[in-house]
């Protein structure tokens, strides 16, 4: 029975969650992965410098964060050209999305959101969470399609479209221009949501020039995917001053962790080694993509710090191979979405992981291929 | 001009934020406070196991911490004496707080929310921004008033009532008895939320005996308070399981710092370092009491970290001996709302904290009493 305390909307919502974290199918399997390449974390990890700046900031722990993220602010500014007014940080994506939802999308008013069908599903939980009403067009050729983002957002008077360039969980990206030609299209009263999460694992090219004081479209960038800070929760967005500002209106002031900051801020600091990191992860989908070719299998173009791996049937075959490689430790995930789900996604891992997929590999697809077990 | 993305809830709420961060004070002054003892942190810190489990795991902070916070739960629930269903864990009370109104208050439809007028500013403020009806009983004799909260939840029908025990910002506290019997009287469609932030500085007897399985109270702990770890942003809530169950509809599932759980899971096993830092709060507060004295102020008793000193006038003059104070470096705040506004809000330092503040205030008094600067 629900608890009455709850509003409609809090009782209609479902109680499934995005994603089931690695750690649980640990404890449901009883033994470890060997390889944990399914939640498109950054097995590189952070610069050693972040790491110091963490350790040295654990005795200070004490004290809550600057609920101004200052210098943070500050540093990004400098580095991406803008004002710090353009920057707000928050407590990853996940967050920061959460609260542009909040701000954007009245509830149960029947205002619509689009994105493509397959995209993040935590944009969704927020857009359901908040009452709003989700419009998905299907990918084309295993790209986000921004003609049919712009048309059915046209269509439905959408407060927001959602596109991530880097796409996930497909891999694929369009070139900056063909973003900015979607800027100059968006109806009037729709804000584009541009997720750039894997924006520094992309080839150049990959980020559209955009006005930061652009008030059409709001830029979401991360800690948690190159600079390999996924645990620390720390992300931010870029935009106009008027929408930057107005996340001060709704959102937990104190939320970023103290540490956190500081390891942010010595990662932004430490380009040399970003640039170092993002090598070896171009390397190694090229190791991917060489294994799925070895083992039959088509590795799709990435610009991400993952591989998606065309199996070369449907989704029940894809997820024959995903459950054949879970029960052979190695920990991946795949699209939700046909006929995205075809595919598994396999994160850029250390040597010894990728080691140890391609032992698993061919083992998994027999397996997969004699029906399963 | 508001940006016409938002929503009319957005458009119309302030930017004001509840607390100014005292970085942001040392910004303005352009040097740092001497003692930061007005934000309620512990400066006595973490465990310092809680220090070293968090510089331990800086290294690994490239995963996501589990979704589940599966082994802080469980820790939790043993050290509770209840179950893992009756807890959940997030990125501090705050973010709790603000999910519990999101769950509970359908925005603009004018449902009331009870509080006591210049209790905890973070919860209204949640309120206000989830659209809710903010509905304010007076204190009593410097304690929170149970019974003009009920009174006022029957008249308006409320959701919520929030009740801190013991109470920020005067440091007051109901015994565990005057709570159960809130409890009792509570009307039926409204839920009691209990922040027990400061609970484990209290006296025995303050936590009242409560089912964990009781829907008609959530109580809300921290690890930010005496545990010591308010930079860590983890917190957590106590409640029946179907209301608890509730949060993963809408919760920012992966928000809670890697860091910081291994950071509350070391602090949580540490109950001898716990108690050591309790004495020190305990005897701090008795410094400060005896400071007061000398200085021929009233401090109020107190069963948190920080001590709420009578400053024998107005409003206005306790704002001028604070306002000389931190001219003076010492970072403290004050009750925003008369008539508990004629004291100052002074947490348990440092011994060298309190020296600081020893020098600091005579001279404090004596320039608010010529009439401030």
């Amino acid at each position: 029975m629900p608890d009455p305390h709850l509003t409609p909307l809090a009782q209609s919502l479902p109680s499934t969650v995005p994603f089931v974290g690695p750690e649980a199918q640990e404890r449901a399997r009883g033994r470890p992965f060997a390889a944990r390449i399914g939640a498109n974390e950054n097995v590189f990890g952070p610069s050693p410098r972040a790491i110091r700046a963490m350790q040295d900031a654990a005795g200070s722990v004490w004290m809550y964060g600057d609920p101004e993220n200052h210098d943070l602010r500050q540093a990004l500014a400098a580095h991406h050209g803008t004002t710090p007014d353009n920057i707000v940080v928050g407590e990853g994506i996940d967050a920061l999305l959460g609260y542009l939802v909040r701000l954007t999308v009245v509830p149960g008013a029947g205002d619509s959101v689009v994105t493509s069908d397959g995209a993040y599903p935590t944009f969704n939980y927020h857009v359901a969470g908040y009452g709003g009403q989700i419009e998905k067009v299907p990918y084309r050729d295993d790209h986000e399609d921004p003609d049919a983002l712009i048309l059915r957002a046209r269509q439905t008077d959408a407060r927001l479209i959602y596109l991530a360039n880097p796409d996930n969980p497909m891999g694929s990206w369009h070139q900056g221009p063909v973003i900015e030609e979607m800027i100059a299209a968006l109806p009037e009263s729709t804000l584009l949501v541009l997720d750039e999460a894997y924006l520094e694992t992309a080839p150049a090219g990959t980020a559209p020039r955009i006005d930061p004081d652009d008030p059409r479209v709001i830029r979401m960038r991360t800690f948690s995917k190159a600079y390999g800070m996924a645990g620390a929760r720390i992300g931010y967005a870029i935009g106009a001053p008027t929408l930057i500002g107005a996340f001060n209106k709704l959102r937990n002031h104190f939320a970023v962790n103290r540490i956190a900051q500081a390891g942010a801020l010595a990662a932004l600091a430490d380009q040399s080694y970003l640039k170092e990191v993002c090598s070896k992860i171009a390397a190694t989908r090229l190791t991917i993509a060489d294994l799925a070719d070895q083992n039959g299998l088509r590795a799709l173009p990435s610009a991400t710090n993952f591989v998606t791996v065309d199996c070369g049937a449907d989704g029940a075959f894809a997820r024959r191979v995903l459950d054949e490689l879970i029960a052979r430790d190695i920990f991946v995930r795949m699209p939700f979405v046909a006929p995205q789900d075809r595919a598994i996604r396999i994160g850029c891992g250390t040597p010894a992981d990728i080691e140890a997929l391609s032992q698993a590999l061919p083992q998994a697809l027999n397996a997969a291929r004699s029906g399963g077990r």
